[in-house]
């Protein structure tokens, strides 16, 4: 509560000021922007360095920080009116050696850093919060760009079984039971089996490890499902279950025959290069209904 | 039910009859025939070909059997008289083409292989069900040889913080969340984050894991526990959690500062060494109360 109230009032989500968004790498930022622009909205790009894809980013009006910039961001996006900022994007988390942080940095950068990744959904607020005693209002992607949230059903053509759907039903429910430790997004289930629960690693390094435990033998039943759900504490604003066109070959190469994920309450990134993928590796990709989380 | 009860009912754990023991790698069939000879006990081995440790399997009456060799391993044991049968050691999967199954293991080895590493409670109760159909008795390695149980307290010099108590609550927490799912016996916990829940990877690759992790920069918290805990429906005769030197030594890689196992409910396999390396890499190593579980 620092005075700011007046310029938090101004800022709705999908008002006309203009969007601030705090870009990683990947397409999802672009994503964000083009979405904003169909709602005639003005979006800057905060672009981190090292991390934001910068041939794309040129086609934005934007800004280029470096991760530790803190303060920089602040006074540019008070300079460009952005009240409301938007973090998407993945982050790989430099050596801290490689750093300038900046004053602003010195406090919050290492956590915010890590809320790029997920992975604790205490920081991930406190890292709103941060901003918004600043005068910031910390959006999430999806409120500005619902489209990008995984959709009801499957992408691509391949169709989950009846064994595969009693493999995602055990992989929400033992997300369910871990949701109140904030521990992973996702699981791996086959044949009623769990192989893999993620916790620090992350979906990508879960994936390489079924594929390396199958290449090695250790694993006898075949197939397998990637169940992801959202973390029932997490912010949701910063950090919903992520998937993309690695994902589902990672999971080609962990041996699965496909991916479920909450419709609504996840991200898709590149629809339709997921569906080339998945329909190319013959992995179903599918958006289960909200009520199936109810089960 | 084969008419066998004759045979099994001069079976029990402390009597005179010989014990089997099918022993795989490690140190743990020789701590069992130790145990089994300090109580007047006649045991014979029965080593795995390619995981038993040959010159130690030399001083024991023992007879060599193969990788599949089901119907050899039950026909030696009735030569031998030995109605009760331990599984105890460490088995590396061979590639099938490897195996030359007999009748037996035409049915049984796959699964029975799998239950050496554990990973599935149903199985293990399975190929317990498969030797006592066939007039055997399967006995737990902890039944003929309670000192291979951990201890209560610590083995070596460390102890535990408040802080690693407080982790190791929320590790037990965890586990008995997900007993249900018969998924992994451990998981790693620093400063109140949950890094790894073990699943088909196993310990000491979740423990690598995490050093891998750690080495990549990936998780910020230092130090961290190891927890360990049997699975609520698992077979203990065949498969409770078990941690020796490799363990300790796989923690220390991992960054980690101690290992807490249910006292009693898992198996410390060569306890002077395990406090060597303990103390040389300034771990504790932790045999918790049984009330523990309870709180």
């Amino acid at each position: 509560m620092n005075g700011s109230d007046n310029q938090r009032a101004g800022s709705t989500v999908h008002g006309g000021c203009p969007i601030g968004i705090v870009s990683g790498g990947g397409s999802l930022p672009f994503a964000v922007a083009e979405a904003a622009a169909r709602r005639d909205r003005r979006a800057v790009l905060f672009a981190l360095r090292g991390c934001a894809d910068a041939e794309r980013v040129a086609a934005y009006p934007h800004h280029w920080i470096g991760l530790g910039q803190i303060n920089r961001l602040c006074r540019l996006a008070r300079q460009e009116r952005c009240n409301d900022l938007v973090f998407i994007g993945t982050v790989v988390r430099p050596a801290v050696r490689q750093l300038r942080l900046d004053f602003g940095a010195l406090t919050l950068w290492p956590r915010l850093v890590r809320s790029f990744r997920g992975g604790d959904g205490q920081l991930l607020s406190r890292v709103a919060g941060y901003f918004e005693q600043r005068g910031f209002t910390v959006v999430g992607a999806h409120e500005v760009a619902p489209e990008i949230l995984m959709p009801e059903g499957t992408v691509g053509r391949f169709q989950p079984s009846e064994r595969n759907r009693s493999d995602i039903a055990l992989g929400l429910e033992l997300l369910r039971a871990i949701a109140r430790f904030d521990v992973g997004q996702a699981t791996i289930v086959a044949d009623g089996h769990v192989l893999a629960v993620e916790a620090a690693e992350g979906t990508d390094e879960m994936l390489a490890q079924v594929a390396e435990l199958r290449r090695k033998g250790r694993i006898r039943s075949s197939g397998g499902v990637l169940v992801k759900a959202p973390k029932s504490d997490q912010d949701r604003r910063i950090d919903l279950p992520t998937i993309g066109p690695q994902t589902v070959a990672g999971a080609a190469r962990a041996g699965l025959v496909g991916i479920a994920v909450i419709a609504g309450e996840g991200i898709l990134a590149e629809p339709e290069r997921v569906a080339q993928v998945a329909d190319r590796e013959r992995i179903f990709v599918v958006g289960l209904r909200q009520d199936h989380i109810a089960q």
